[in-house]
């Protein structure tokens, strides 16, 4: 990975400096990852409820909300990574980009059996996991 | 308080008996009040930075996002109210119809000079607290 | 219920006065439950269209649109009860926090096979009917 | 304007015949231009508060409230003119395309200082008058 | 056609004169029928894969984001029909309203089986490339 | 760059294949980045007409509708890097993720006064469109 970071620092080194906090004045510095989890535990809950009901209407309506928290899923992710995240953090952490854009996907599911698979949404919580971990390391640096 | 709970009670006897759980299958089952109180530290921080900021153009995004992140307290707080909190509660907390009121009132902080008082967004987060309590008291129950 | 409002009255003279229309110089002052009467007349439509016909993509539409019609319902009750109702309001009208709970319960109906019969939706437009006749008194008040 | 009248006759009498209940099976039939018309009440209102008062924050949660009103208006009369009128209503009524047009304009009133005069608002509300008119007259037909 | 617009003219020329520009400094005077177009093109892809996949949760959700793309067929129409086209586009172009109304008709798709039909969708396609033919003829002139 | 490459492709052939077209089921497989352009398009004519009139109330409403353009841009630029690119393109452009990442800064604009400047606006803009002629690149192979 040490050739990544090399090159990223050499650009930065020809830019004129950033500082992290100067960014982030509006709108308000509020960021916290339990928001696309309490989104993402939503739609583990709505698999588990999907699968113990066969009722057409109550399975219609629980893939539509299901839809409608994945998209809150992507959209509270998609902030933290464009408005919350730095150059700095993804220097230090260059797996940052990867981890943002596999969780996103997976919490679009996209089209497959699996999206009513609770398995499949324990992963997207696990990506989450990792999400939260790293960027309450950032917050305490 | 007394009378108001007899009063329910008497209802509630003469109805086809509801137990709490049942009325929850879906969306998912997932609340969590963290979501209003996120929202409420957004528009406290929001109020703070436009104190200390007096560029219109800054001022106007203030005011614009500080709009929508009250807005989604509402929300948050009213999808508790609603979708949460079930007759039983409102039978063992007779305040929390009030507590409910008091909260969507202060997030919507109509018109008046206030609304960028971060004390009265504080206001906001206390009320948010006291929810929060109780949220967690029939959680355990 | 007597002793609710005494209760409630008794906290009201130990507070600073609130005159009602102080509060409500913004957004507009403009509040008709015709709209949540409207879309609730639609969910109804809905719930007798969708008995009428088996075809699975009209059903899916139907359950769609009922869901998004069923969020307005709520919506448009929600802000009477925050942003119209004033303490004064619901001294008066002490079943008042009770009542939209239970049209916004109703609104909501949550995953019970219910939810696609005219019936229930009968239930919500009997609802906001009593909650519109209380407005208008207090507005001629 | 009966030339405009006999071309469309001219191309109705070669397609195949369409009963006008028939569009409208979904979404469910219930229209109402008092949502336009309680809308558009909250921008007149909006912007007569708008005009007694300076504040700065005041005035911008005005505007930015009356913007999301005019939009509601926009939409509420675009449903209307695409969803519950039919060719034969435009066939009866050959000034109501032009009538929707100006009346979505209105709404619209885009960037120019009337936007906040309420005789401007009047004016909107006058053409969903007219609108109204002819929706409960094409009601009873 | 031609007695539509003369009666149009002539209203005209009883008007204070209105110069197409003027109306259009905000929000941008940026428009592109692409927007419907490439949206109309997601309804029709989804119409061809709900045709080839009977599994009933894909359906679902290709029913649910083939709603949501509809709407926004039918809101970038609407816009452009309220926001860009002005009453000199409409006399020198006086088949334009019906253009958008059938257009914002075909988008809607209200309710008949058709709605999951990819032959609809190029129809709805087709009447967006008619009324992109106009919209450019006005850019240029 | 090529350790980068080298480290994901070692990551890939450790994991069961995965053909890029079998993502992508639905919604639809249509995407396209002028849906950004022509939102960030919008945002540098909101700018430029900012600059050139100092009326409150226009300024106010050119702020207002840009904040809500600027949301569409990186709504649409999130849509591209989450569904439309996959791992083998983040492979094989390896500066996507980063490019993404400073388009979406760009688009969000934080509350800087440079956010009513045009000058900003065309760095976005040429950001998308070296995304746009990746995008086309991938498309065509």
């Amino acid at each position: 990975m040490s050739c990544f970071v090399r090159k990223e620092t050499l650009r930065r080194l020809m830019q004129p400096r950033l500082v992290v906090s100067a960014h982030c004045d509006l709108p308000c510095g509020i960021y916290d990852p339990a928001q696309a989890r309490i989104e993402a535990e939503s739609v583990k809950a709505i698999c588990e409820k999907y699968q113990g009901n066969e009722d057409p209407v109550f399975r219609t309506r629980a893939l539509l909300i299901k839809e409608q928290r994945s998209e809150l899923v992507k959209h509270h992710l998609w902030v933290l990574w464009t408005d919350y995240f730095k150059p700095p953090h993804f220097e230090k952490y260059p797996e940052l980009h990867q981890l943002f854009n596999e969780a996103t996907k997976l919490a679009g599911a996209t089209g497959s059996k699996g999206s009513v698979d609770p398995g499949e949404a324990q992963k997207l919580l696990d990506k989450i996991a990792e999400i939260d971990k790293i960027f309450w390391e950032t917050k305490q640096a």
